[in-house]
């Protein structure tokens, strides 16, 4: 094994994930697993799924020192609590790819979005924007990188084709998608409990979800202007899984037709191991524990409107997955060590 | 018992849920329940549920004679059935009120989005379009009624307010609603197997869903004026239920905020029964197995953007319970006679 | 109305199913909805279901004098909380029901199985065990109520003709049960979140499931003997629903058919409103939302045993709706007044 | 690629997730797949999580001259065609494995549960029953082999060690079990729906289900004499994965203690890859798309009775998964290539 890790908040569904994908990669050893509210109990007893390929390994609690000189840190941490933490790594550790919101944007849409002042705001700069498919060069350069989330990802790589070739209206645009309960993370909740999310949808964050701040940066970095969206999202009665409907108006006096649009869409993503672009319609459970996204577009003559559709597992490419394809381009590893493409269906 | 109905189609699932509800009247005694496939069988083999309610009835084959000098006809037929049997009915019977999609559009409407002649145009006109909260009049004063489809009930209900106000405009409205499998009805398809519903979600008759042309036509009756709708439906992990997230554009010039939208519809609503106008966001399961609809409303300044939501049972509100309630009108009865209200929840 | 009702402990699931069956009940009023953590709240925003029916109806923090003179308080408390209360109850108000396990049991069957003192041993012959189909005659003398757990519920029916009849033996029974998540209540553990649930079953409480002995109990009750029962709960992905497969050994010389037992166990319940004994396998689903409980039974003649199987409603006939058939023969009213019978299926 | 194979019956749900397993494998390469009913349809139509994997590959419709010379051919086939086809491969081909019924059971067992003639009952001989902890021996030196069910390959995991060390009795045996619904395959029946299984639990082949006839000889092959299994299915909302708990009664005499029977447990299984023995409960989810199987042991002195608990996810372990184990093991390759240990957990 060639790098040292540590995966820092491994007792929360991203931390748990990152484990099962880590345990089959060939150059990456987990040397420390942390959690601070489960110090001391086993990776298995939580997650039995993980108690054969992590037996013996039990959460730890550890101070920023614990983990100097580590070539690669995770941080799986909840909002905000990555930037406590950062200051004591960016210069300890070889990488950092942070899993959490505190790296992702500029100071100002931070501030915004987040109501609060960032308290490392210095250190945002340090962070690449961890969207393989939109930034690659960017991270390849960069010591440390800030995963997006599983909606931005989602939504920005269903649109930026779009506004890549500036055939959309950069203003305007609706983000609608539904995403499984594990999103929202293994905190206690009534709106996480079975008995509440069985045969039960509903649209939360309306109007305001912090997301939004991420695909307008996204979109923006593609389409070389400002980008506005409206995103709606729902929870639906699965574990994992996000789709996201995105509707857009032609810029005028393009003429547009969906035989092309999918062409363009095939042209865009040709070089990229983990989109699959469809003419049918993409199904979140064909992505279930893979790290793929699929997409489809449509031009819609009747009302004037581009719908684009992408489906991926919020868990892998929508959290650590990805982040696992950051790092292993920071490590200079092939991009899709360790991630599988194929979803499990049934 | 005053009135005596037959339920035609009674295998599927809105004929299963008609007989649910029915089992309750007190006014309405079924004396017939039909259905071709499982002629022979018992009403209990197939739901058990109903066992004990309709202990000993069978589902019989019948002709149109059968029916003949009965009070009340419900028609729960796959497409294209009731206009086959509708014109034996329509003299014969005291009211027919067919769930199905054969006497809800204008004969243009209807061929155009389903493709295919119509066999009994000129029966259309003898069925009123059966949402009462917006055709109430219309359906008091008609022999026979087409109840309407889930999703057109849900997203007419949700956006009715702002066209009947004017407040928005008719073209550029976009209707994102997810929908519980029992939509698809009992029929044996794979796309209705558990094992490819659960963890899964996708879009489906992307562009030309068959229920575009009812939300337009029920949109245009309140706003005076053509109203034009993309709408995409999704299948999600549920048994029942129906959430439809719309989008729509302020006329220019007006103010909108989203205190005043949702006293607008309160007032729009203030009479309805089963209509629930809630500043909270609607969840389908709080109105499981109830003729409920919830709604809200908002505006949001920064996009320029409405948004409405409205969620309900498709197999209640959606279907059995709204043709029960078409029923009741037709017949004189108090208009809730026989449906709940409350959800089942959780 | 001609009864006064409270709800203590209104925010827990089988108080908001209480809330549901009662706001239909045309003789008792409910005047107060009590919720220690939840106080000041609307029950509506907890149970958007209940939103109407309670509408400007919010949980309250009351003392137990707040109580006195009520004709019916039902306590719907965490374990070990009814006992507290219920001294302050018992003389100052009509009847008391109680949905927790605090007056189920004899004193030294109590404090075996849950490992603790009782406080108010007492008042434990204050209370009938509410199971009517096997107490009813307990039941109507009675002031007051203790209502079993969903689980005894279940297998005592589905045993009791059987060790009625002296049919099978009264050791060596094992009852294999599974349930919706919905019976571990409305409290925050990550084994009742979404994640953790959906696509999984494990067995829980093994061996000392503190159930048992409402088994036994009631069993011993109807055998004339001490019965012993090896008890195996599961959780399974659904939110609502029971069922228990039971094995029993005939006693020697008896010779047993499925034919005879089944029309053995129609007798027994042949007056019994709820009950349904059916030649088929019962279902969950076909009870979903209602009072009924679904039995077969077999005898294989193979392996020498006995298989007996019930489902039901856990929040309907293994809680909330059986308290309030409880309350309804201690006030002397009809015995099934507001209870359904056919359940939600689909 | 060193081996050349076919998946025959490709387009049902356990062939599918033979492909998803045969894609990463490095030493296997599917040359062939067929399906009757799908024949002319892209794999990826039929399964999208396929469609970069298998891209290009449709399923073809071929007569066993088409398979000759392979060095492996899969038979993923309903119950009864299997004996059809067999009799063309078994000496034109290196190696069948049937993950159908029909080579498993000696003839008169067979003729005994599935009530009919078996067409080639001098080909039995030619297969080793496909259990590797149990058979490896067997399977090792075997041409061709036949994959056992997935309840039996729980139900007998599960109950070996015990039968095996002559600890419990081999009659009286309970093995109570429930699975995801996928283990009743792609074929299309109402009670495969998406809205009659949510929500749901029913237990089906009551006394009577043609698994029981493989546990018994499973069980009794390590008891070294006969065994009597009484084995009760249920059906439960999820889409994979099969939980089986077991009952049995201690030989006269012998002294059980837990501590000794999870000792006793693990040592059986040592040497096991696949096999997790674990003093937790078994959870379905833990081995979801894994080839793992976790077990666990109880002694009950109160009711003297020993308690066995098996997990593993039906389509991998219980089906596919299990009949590539086969496969590694007749092509002498390390028996764990291209099967998976860990769970998708949450």
């Amino acid at each position: 094994m060639a790098y040292r890790a540590a995966v820092v908040g491994g007792s929360g569904y991203t931390g748990a994930e990152l484990l099962r994908l880590l345990a089959d990669h060939p150059e990456i050893e987990v040397s420390l697993v942390t959690a601070d509210a489960n110090a001391g109990a086993a990776v298995g007893d939580l997650y039995p799924s993980l108690a054969v390929a992590y037996e013996g390994v039990t959460y730890e609690q550890v101070a920023p020192t614990d983990l100097a000189g580590l070539d690669l840190v995770f941080l799986c941490l909840p909002h905000g609590q990555s930037q406590a933490l950062a200051g004591d790594l960016v210069d300890t550790v070889g990488h950092v790819v942070d899993l959490g919101a505190d790296f992702r944007l500029p100071i100002t849409d931070y501030e915004q979005w987040y109501g609060e002042r960032h308290s490392a705001p210095d250190l945002l700069e340090r962070f690449a924007f961890g969207l393989p498919e939109l930034y690659r060069d960017e991270i390849v350069g960069a010591q440390h990188v800030a995963s997006p989330g599983c909606y931005p990802t989602t939504a920005s790589l269903a649109l930026a084709p779009l506004l890549a070739a500036g055939l959309v209206e950069p203003a305007g645009i609706v983000v609608d998608a539904v995403s499984g309960v594990s999103g929202a993370g293994r905190g206690l909740k009534a709106t996480s409990l079975f008995a509440e999310v069985s045969d039960n949808v509903n649209a939360y964050g309306l109007l305001t979800h912090r997301h939004t701040a991420e695909m307008e940066l996204a979109l923006a970095h593609v389409a070389g202007e400002a980008v506005q969206v409206l995103f709606t999202p729902h929870l639906v009665p699965m574990s994992r899984g996000i789709l996201a409907t995105c509707y857009a108006r032609p810029v005028p006096g393009v003429s547009l037709r969906t035989d092309g649009l999918l062409a363009g869409y095939r042209d865009f993503y040709a070089a990229e191991p983990f989109v699959h672009v469809t003419a049918g319609s993409p199904a979140t459970k064909a992505t279930l524990g893979s790290n793929s996204v699929h997409l489809t577009v449509r031009y819609d003559e009747r009302t004037g409107t581009v719908l684009a559709i992408g489906a991926l597992d919020n868990l892998v490419k929508g959290a650590s997955g990805q982040a696992l394809q950051n790092a292993n381009l920071v490590l200079g590893l092939p991009e899709t060590t360790a991630l599988p493409t194929i979803g499990l269906m049934p």
